[in-house]
């Protein structure tokens, strides 16, 4: 069945405290190859069905409404994946 | 900056909360169109430089130890995108 993944992140401007807890982590175990961590949230909606313009539209507004919190999070990608696990069609990108 | 995206979902054998909270929230809302949502974590770590075999070999091995819990979660992908967005090199779908 196809599964659509909607992935949502802390706002760039804002402070992302779990992000920084990694990133602290990183750092104390030696590893300074990364100079940021952000966390998100990825969630995974299956679909019963075929999934067509109309159930697009629906996640993004579920996106938007429901899964993110507009006020420190932005969705940051809306993606189809099938049954197989391949990508097919994406919004992905900065929607926000 | 180039970045890495690791995405960590909860094993499909376990139940999933968060996901039940969700899908129960779209149903009472009058949404049928899905058939289940799981909640994960999606971290993005920016990379000082270029990303080459041994920055993603740290990252496989962060990603096992440091970023999902192996006991009850998955990392199911880890994908490189560039500054601009776009995904380049991935090594994504089930890698457990």
């Amino acid at each position: 069945m196809p599964k659509i993944v909607v992935d949502v992140m802390p706002k760039a401007e804002l402070l992302d405290p779990q992000g920084k807890a990694v990133a602290g982590a990183l750092a104390r175990l030696g590893n300074d190859t990364f100079s940021g961590v952000r966390v998100g949230k990825r969630f995974e909606l299956t679909v019963d069905g075929p999934v067509d313009e109309a159930v697009l539209a629906s996640v993004r507004e579920i996106a938007d409404e429901l899964l993110s919190n507009s006020v420190i999070e932005d969705v940051v990608g809306i993606t189809v994946v099938d049954g197989n696990g391949a990508h097919s069609a994406a919004a992905s990108g900065a929607l926000a």
